[in-house]
C-alpha cells in the first residue's frame, strides 16, 4: 500500500488557479487542507459537463462565496 | 461517455452523515452542492491514515467550523 493510494500527495496539486468566477458551473468542490508536503490549502472544482478539474484560490472572495453558499445548502 | 464517468451521481452518496468532530482526522474533504439529483449538499471526508469515507451534515456547526478553516488556510 503506498501512500499514494491512500490519496497522499507528495507536493502541492496546484499550479495556477481561476480567476474568473465559475461557481455556477461547480459539480463539486474538494478542499485539501495544507499540510506537510502542501503548505496551502488547495480547491480544486470540477466542472459540470466537461468534468475538467480547476483550482481555485481559497483567498478569493467570490471563491469564499461559492463555498458559502454550497454550505448553506441552497439548490442551484 | 456514461453520465458516472463525468463523475454524475444520479442519487445522493450519503445515507448517514458522522455526529462526532473528526476534523482532525481529516486528509480532504468533498462538497457535492445541491442538485437536481439530490436535493442536499453533500460533504464527504477523507480520513488521513485509513482512507476511509465519512459523510458530514453540512449544517453542523462543528462541519461549518472545519470548513471555514480549512478555508482561512491554516495549517494544521
Amino acid at each position: 500500500m503506498t501512500l499514494r493510494s491512500l490519496g497522499v500527495e507528495l507536493h502541492c496539486r496546484c499550479i495556477e488557479t481561476e480567476s474568473k468566477p465559475i461557481g455556477r458551473h461547480i459539480e463539486k468542490v474538494e478542499l485539501i487542507p495544507a499540510n506537510s508536503h502542501c503548505e496551502e490549502t488547495e480547491i480544486i472544482a470540477t466542472l459540470k459537463k466537461t468534468g475538467q478539474e480547476v483550482c481555485l484560490n481559497p483567498n478569493a472572495p467570490w471563491v469564499k462565496k461559492v463555498i458559502n453558499k454550497i454550505m448553506s445548502n441552497k439548490q442551484r
